[in-house]
């Protein structure tokens, strides 16, 4: 226990899931007093704000703050200095996506400091930035929570840890693991109803906030091969990255090169013939069309793409945008453990984010 | 942390889930070596072993040394000495469903010795013993993990304490929890086709061990209401105790006063008729029916019994004696938060109590 009882707390990236964070953060500061939770850094790509003393900012204003800030961001290796020299055991939330914040992980870790983040980059890139992360974490004793990487505050990643510590064997994992493909499918081959042509309901999707900027970010597959790779090492799997299994991208050959999202979208409607062709070959043995990622731990088969399910089954009746996960286990074996529910926006993200804080700071303070 | 990085573990209770956990725990041990989980203590109703130095006793025997001890248990208030006096942090895990031992968690908290148990007791009982507990625990700063209490080993506490501490607000819990009454209703009103007779369905149940040696243990519902008035506790609803609200029992009237759990068999099928009424009024409205429990947080009510469900909905498409647990909360309001899988059983439940312990070393060593 430390000495101050306090915990110092940086916060990179102030964007969707950021802003709902500050604001958990702020209500759990002041219904849980002690230990006082201290935020002393906060930036986003431009501006950031801090100070020697490490002089607490004030949660309810601390965007307005940032906003009027004149200074800019320190480097990463300078900010990892500043919360390693800090008087009392410091945290670094990582709201961003970016790889570049990933890779400072094993150097914020290997200096005591510990990591929180929903950035799936640490975690799903290259393996060997995923041991190092680990290796730096074991050897000072920092922590490192990541729940929100998969099924954002779904508790997916501390029920497959749980598994695994208590000496489970994770034998198959299966499931819908994008909010956003979740949605697509469910309005394009309801298990009751026509649905939609594909290329609306992906217009659709971007309306409503959705789909990344660009959809292709999306149909590529790549975050779903994210979140499997994830899960595939914490069931034990020495996945190279991401690429290194069959991903299915929904991306039309012809329009990968479209130079924007936009350009994408207009041409997408041409294609609804291939897409309509799956739904009715489904339909033709009496079931639906999903995009599903799944793990077969004995044969080390990860897999990425569409596949066929009764209409009864648990993924094909899923419903708006709701990720559902299942594990097959030795203990689970006659029926999986299953979590389901959103599994995307910013406000469940968010509370992986400060449930995992929570959980850390109850382990350093 | 402690200076010698070491936990003193005392298990009360070596029946099957007793049994799983020692199991657990033993490759726990082997696995992580440090901090040091040292075994202290170990007692079922008729005996005990400990020594007055502490001395470890090796997991893998821990059971044929108890067996052939020679030592009776200590009174209740003794061992909370001993391991108050232990040379570190020490953990009562209490694999019993004792009231006398339950009754202790107050005062083995209030001096610093951390809980881990299944046993509902404690937590389903009166509200002044809920009180008393986690003011004793808040007090000395000892922990007290409860998981396996509902659901078993599904992540059911965890989530709803996730939910609730990171500022999100339970509005209803609706479900199966009881892993008896799940295969059950599974096979006597099955979504498919047209199940057996509820008598021989019961006789079933209790060949294949799901049952209470007295079945009516299970039928009364008691065991969900104690698990409703965990959650609703959890969710922020001053429940005064598991009979203060609407609890449906399907013992019949006239099969109350049977002197066994046999005679209760022998005569159960003359009531079949009544529950083939149920079944069929159900199929009349294109629906099953089953038992499950539901706490509206606004309106405070709470309600354990017979509901019908839509062949669709997940509660009825459950199978064999799996629980499901949906949570509504402010952040999961379109679509609940679903937890499903199986409810009982020693394995899964011991691995509420390994998980919960791993996590309190965390904590506290």
């Amino acid at each position: 226990m430390s000495a101050t009882n306090q915990v110092f707390i940086a916060v990179i990236g102030v964007g969707g899931v950021g802003k709902c964070f500050l604001n958990q953060l702020r209500a759990l500061a002041a219904r849980k007093p002690s230990p006082k939770l201290s935020l002393c850094y906060i930036s986003n790509s431009r501006k950031a704000v801090y100070s020697p003393d490490y002089a607490p900012i004030d949660f309810p204003t601390a965007i307005e703050t940032l906003a009027s800030s004149a200074q800019a961001p320190p480097a990463l290796a300078q900010l990892i200095d500043y919360l390693a020299a800090a008087p009392a055991k410091a945290v670094l939330v990582d709201n961003t996506s970016s790889q570049d914040v990933a890779d400072a992980y094993p150097l914020a870790l290997s200096r005591g400091v510990s990591v929180v983040t929903p950035n799936k980059k640490a975690f799903s890139g290259s393996y060997k930035l995923w041991q190092d992360v680990f290796a730096a974490a074991a050897s000072s004793g920092a922590k490192v929570f990541h729940e929100s990487t998969v099924g954002a505050g779904l508790p997916v990643i501390s029920t497959i840890k749980d598994l695994v510590e208590t000496g489970d064997r994770v034998t198959k994992i299966e499931g819908v693991f994008s909010g956003t493909m979740s949605f697509l499918f469910n309005s394009f081959a309801p298990t009751e109803g026509q649905g939609g042509k594909w290329s609306d309901e992906v217009k659709k999707a971007k309306a409503l906030g959705y789909t990344e900027p660009d959809p292709r970010d999306d149909l590529n597959g790549l975050d779903v091969a994210r979140k499997l790779t994830i899960l595939a090492r914490l069931a034990g799997l020495p996945v190279e990255s991401p690429t290194s299994f069959p991903v299915q991208s929904l991306i039309p050959k012809e329009l990968e090169s479209c130079s924007s999202g936009d350009e994408f979208l207009e041409k997408l409607s041409a294609f609804d013939q291939q897409m309509d062709d799956l739904k009715a070959e489904a339909d033709k043995n009496g079931k639906v069309v999903r995009f599903v990622g799944s793990i077969d731990v004995a044969t080390q088969q990860i897999r990425v793409g569409l596949e066929q399910f009764d209409r009864s089954h648990p993924i094909a009746a899923l419903k708006g945008s709701d990720n559902i996960i299942s594990f097959r286990t030795e203990r689970y074996s006659n029926s999986p453990l299953i979590i389901q529910g959103s599994g995307a926006g910013g406000d469940v993200t968010a509370m992986g984010v400060t449930g995992d804080l929570v959980k850390l700071v109850a382990q350093i303070a």
